[in-house]
């Protein structure tokens, strides 16, 4: 196997300013190329610790992936410092100053010094062109391996790896011929990570050798296979065996496989039968909305929705009666019932779905604590709620109530056929 | 200075399944302290790795936080490769049982074998109690050094943190009489990252020494300011001299410090002058309301909002005039003009707010492409919109359109005075 390391640059993600989402993207699509992704680290912009961690990633892998540290500011040393590790120099690059040249008067800005210096560029590197702003990124090789310096920034990060990256690394591992590994996501909705571990049964018993392992998430369960294999398609034979020996003992809660997780496994089963959605959303504050719209086309299935965050918007906007709200609350069936029925009135769509909660850490009672959430969902023939009791942390509190309703519809599609 | 170190146990975190956030709670809450983070690493459940991992990280800090891998599925290895790193046993915990009775019995669940094995934890550890999951956490000691596992689930190891950890790490930290980095975050809005560099000028003429970075974000830039001190007061000095030296520089395009981002900074702006805000979004799709509610007590100044992702429902729930969609399009000056209008005066707020866009991939055209997004502002005296050109990125184009309508607001509160 191929092995590949991701190392990240920058004090903001050491002292955990900001959440690393880049080293999941970079090793989401080196998997699936076929490495083997073997440590994630992240260390500060300092500049021996990362000629250290360059020294003990390059003896352990095959492929390097730096992100971060590429700014024009003087906070960014990946530059200088690879450059002084692979014995370069920095060298004038006219591609770059002509790119930053267009880059900055297209947009109507004058190019600073700082901005200029990022036309100055190690020397024996491979430069890697950024479409997408003003730092490069650079491709070394040294004693068979690869070395890759990224900007921070993700879209930047992205458009580098897509455009050049994976194309060279997808041309080495042609290259190499040596076994690989190869995984499959299954999305379950609906039950706990230790009753599908019960239903499965141990791993021993799987028709293949496999590395498997249970994700839990907001939106339910993955179970990920992992093979080890030749090519693609042993690889592809080998998950389908285990993939029918699961799916005849889980196959009711199965939603989807890898991209096709809860969201959009409910989407593309609107889309089949032609029907469309509106949301009426209180504690969620339009999340259940973000989340539908979250994937290109959506506008065939999602009409809209109302957030009816206060009282009084549930009652004069969306209709709900105030005898409603005032005798049972807003936070309870009945007011999850109306809202439901009356966003689908209001948007002539097939479903209506509500949510109305104490998301907290504000706003429980002994009878309604901290995470009591109503989901409705009203469609051409009955109009029904269901109760969750979540727990203390509003975010999560949130997530699961956008869960839970995708989850309802899901099983209401289900029940309507394929 | 006390060095910590973040291990991060998991293969879906290894091959970029899921983002790893728990480290950067972990990170932030730690530097909070005072600790210095050093290093953040991912491994696979692999125990060889795990061992290495552990030895090379406990020479390098003095304590390290690992978490994942204490699920009550097979494919979870920490607590047994623990167990043998310290050359202890697993046995039964009385307390940690008794706990998981209640917990399943509360939920009308029958705890199953694997369940009941999460009550057997190493003898010598000390154990950290978990009330939102089944797994606690656990605290090793050795030649001075601490380990502390915590489960992966994000809200159990956030409750053992806040319950156990941060308390212990903090008392050995008084103990310990060492120096320490304290650190402060600007948010800017408005301004791109190397013109507010200019702006700023070079580190060196800084009233103190310091660490400096520049963090751009969708919401805008922030300024983080790090520095060493011996206790908590000298570091609040020095780092408040800084921050006047920079506030001379830069003080119109700043919206709040610390956990006051921009979102925040414009709450509680509202909240102070007792104003109140309705949204209206097209490509946005929920996103912008999702943003005023994510705080908890919004409810002050976030009434709610209309999704009028399609035209239809612009034009007969949000009120838009056919004629404006029929003759400017969905995504124009005149719509988003009379979409921030018209939710205004439905939700009866002081602040209508309306976004209308094509967030791509597909819809865009050479007169409109896509990242096209027309952001428009209505209160009692006035409705104005502006554009924006943003990319080629479904999700940068929505979070960037929050963004911004996040900072015209906040520069209109700026215009009607403090």
């Amino acid at each position: 196997m191929v092995n590949l390391s991701i190392l990240t640059i920058g004090d903001e993600i050491c002292i955990g300013q900001i959440v690393n989402t880049n080293s999941a993207y970079i090793a989401s699509k080196c998997t699936a190329l076929g490495f083997n992704v073997l440590i994630h680290s992240i260390i500060p912009d300092k500049k021996d610790m990362m000629i250290a961690e360059l020294d003990r990633l390059m003896g352990l892998s095959d492929v390097v992936i730096i992100t971060g540290g590429l700014g024009p500011t003087e906070d960014d040393i990946t530059k200088a410092t690879l450059c002084e590790y692979f014995s370069d120099k920095l060298e004038f690059h006219q591609p770059t100053f002509d790119f930053l040249e267009k880059w900055f008067s297209s947009r109507g800005r004058i190019m600073n010094d700082l901005n200029k210096s990022q036309a100055y560029l190690p020397s024996n590197c491979k430069v890697l062109r950024n479409l997408h702003g003003t730092a490069p990124g650079m491709l070394f090789e040294k004693d068979g391996k690869v070395v890759i310096s990224l900007p921070g920034v993700p879209k930047e990060m992205k458009y580098i790896m897509e455009d050049s990256v994976l194309p060279h690394l997808k041309e080495m591992l042609i290259n190499k011929k040596t076994d690989m590994m190869l995984f499959k996501t299954i999305h379950t909705a609906g039950i706990f990570e230790s009753d599908l571990a019960i239903l499965i049964g141990s791993k021993s018993n799987f028709p293949e050798e496999c590395s498997f392992a249970y994700l839990p998430s907001y939106k339910g369960v993955r179970l990920r296979i992992g093979v080890n294999c030749q090519n693609i398609e042993e690889g592809h034979k080998k998950i389908s065996k285990i993939e029918s020996y699961l799916l005849d003992k889980i196959s009711k809660y199965v939603v989807g496989t890898d991209s096709d997780d809860l969201v959009l496994s409910v989407s593309n089963k609107l889309r089949q039968k032609n029907l469309t959605v509106a949301v009426a959303e209180s504690c969620t504050g339009g999340l259940l909305g973000a989340n539908f719209t979250n994937y290109s086309g959506s506008s065939d299935i999602f009409k809209g929705g109302i957030i009816a965050y206060s009282n009084e918007i549930k009652i004069e906007i969306l209709g709900v009666e105030k005898t409603t709200i005032d005798t049972f609350g807003a936070v309870s069936q009945q007011t999850a019932v109306e809202m439901a029925k009356n966003v689908r009135d209001k948007f002539k769509t097939d479903f209506g779905i509500s949510i109305t909660g104490i998301a907290g850490p504000t706003g429980g009672s002994p009878e309604k604590p901290v995470g009591t959430v109503w989901i409705g969902i009203a469609d051409e023939n009955q109009v029904f709620a269901k109760i969750y009791k979540f727990g203390e942390d509003r975010e999560v509190n949130r997530e699961r109530s956008v869960g839970a309703a995708f989850t309802m519809l899901f099983e209401e599609l289900i029940k309507m056929g394929k």
